[in-house]
């Protein structure tokens, strides 16, 4: 259903003294008010941590730590995560119970991170890095790197998970899986407790998991020291999933043979940081994928929809699983 | 068919007096005469460009300029490249027009070709190479180079093009083909005098075309002129397929946005070529894509046994189209 379509039905008569806020970093927000402007001119906006009528917001879309921002909108009907993951609400202590939080699921959003995925897999498959070296030295090193058989486990198979293990295996490389709970796929999946099982039959680990307090600091050395083989990471999910020194640790004692990273315990990453220097790790600023505004106003728009017609919701948060 | 079942009935009977040789760099004869002697040790295999018993050399396996090969031997049946391509051997003088010559068709070279292909368009994609470089300067560059959107045309949609366009329309990519003869697909593809139409919509241009007397020389500016948008080149098939200077020429004047080679006019390129510092090209030695032994061994053996029995040959190499 497009947005206009609710014009007739829905707007006029039941949005009425009700205000939508946005409250997230200068990018990407200033694309969401863009595209909400656009495709809702009808909901009044408000942009930031307050409103001048706090008592009519009823709809918050949320990106990073926006501090106590909750307990300042007593009639909140829905509350939103401008992305994929919804850590960012579910870790803030001033979010009522009571109130549904959502997220973003997007095939493009898929699209963009399996490309990401993609593109650290090969690259390590290839042996890219070797080549771009070898070529600064004008050196022809023909069979010196023969390309990397990979037996590779992605751990997180939920939305933006399969999509890039699915492709990994229509590209022809082997691929296993692991989550929390059981998943259906055309590749070997694993679960609960078989974390042990499935970490020592591989030699490259993506990492997709949501931020929960199950996964704060899951990709430790307790858990690179299960793996069987050198393994190369890469993980595009929270920087609060892994510990960088024990990753730093890993590398040295040749369990990992190099890491991709594109998300860090402290974003930016801060300039002392020895990651940015080390050969070994290739890292990417928190870009792996974006939420698409126009994709994702769509979704909260018909989310609310749905919260005042009673209905069951979209992408709905789990508050006790926390994703 | 395994090989060892040509024991009973075919090489008592058949091979008598009879040897094949090999002639071919050192890599990657080595991997070949191993894989030769281990699957049919029943055959004397001459190695180099010499046999102390050159009538009874019936089959060559060939990689590379071999010289004035073919007039030493009366009595060869077939001549086999090692690889995909067969250009070493249709430019060859001294090649008899009656014996036949076929090449490796192997769906192992194909799954290599294909990650090599993808990884250097996905590293186009994803602005990979300037992320190298930011990490490099320490410079968090979030929102600075987002993905480019592509259009791929793969030029040459044989069986290594073809399962490079599918896997990256899988991957949810724009991709269209164009070919000398008409191909279905379930992509556009475009053929014959097409090549203008199917120049002038895309932004990556992947060259998997044979070298032949149409296609030497082809990635020239008047090519690179028909483009209509600022294009990214791959070529992962021959040397000589492209101008290195009008490649040089293209990007300075903002026609090719940058490029990735894995071929070059002189192997190993010349360490005085200005691609080896070029800040827009990424070249690899040529190693793209390998044939592997064993696979190969037994295509030849096969075909082989076809040439004695007088069965139509697989992958035979048409003189007159030279692939």
């Amino acid at each position: 259903m497009s947005i206009s379509n609710y014009d007739s039905y829905f707007w006029s008569h039941r949005i009425r003294d009700l205000r939508f806020l946005i409250a997230a970093p200068k990018e990407p927000m200033q694309k969401w008010i863009k595209s909400f402007r656009r495709l809702a001119p009808q909901i009044p906006l408000d942009i930031g941590t307050e409103s001048p009528h706090p008592d009519q917001v009823v709809c918050i879309l949320i990106w990073g730590d926006q501090g106590d921002i909750f307990s300042k909108f007593k009639n909140l009907k829905l509350i939103y995560s401008m992305g994929a993951g919804a850590d960012h609400i579910v870790w803030n202590k001033s979010l009522p119970s009571h109130i549904p939080v959502c997220r973003i699921v997007d095939p493009q959003m898929a699209f963009s991170m399996s490309n990401y995925i993609i593109t650290a897999v090969l690259n390590y498959h290839r042996n890219w890095y070797h080549f771009i070296r070898h070529q600064k030295e004008k050196e022809w090193m023909q069979y010196d790197y023969p390309e990397i058989p990979l037996r590779i486990g992605v751990m997180g198979i939920g939305h933006l998970g399969m999509d890039a293990a699915k492709k990994l295996q229509y590209l022809g490389h082997h691929v296993i899986g692991y989550s929390i709970s059981k998943k259906k796929a055309n590749f070997p999946t694993y679960y609960e407790d078989q974390l042990d099982e499935f970490l020592g039959q591989i030699n490259v680990l993506v990492c997709t998991v949501p931020l929960t307090k199950t996964t704060k600091g899951l990709l430790s050395l307790k858990l690179f020291s299960k793996l069987k083989e050198p393994t190369y990471l890469i993980n595009v999910a929270r920087g609060k999933i892994h510990i960088e020194k024990d990753i730093l640790t890993a590398i040295e004692k040749g369990i990992l043979t190099g890491v991709c990273l594109d998300v860090f315990e402290v974003e930016p990453l801060p300039k002392e940081s020895p990651i940015w220097e080390h050969p070994k790790i290739m890292i990417t600023p928190h870009n792996a994928s974006f939420s698409f505004p126009v994709q994702g106003v769509e979704q909260v728009i018909e989310n609310f929809r749905r919260v005042q017609s009673g209905e069951p919701l979209l992408h709905q948060v789990h508050l006790d699983r926390m994703y």
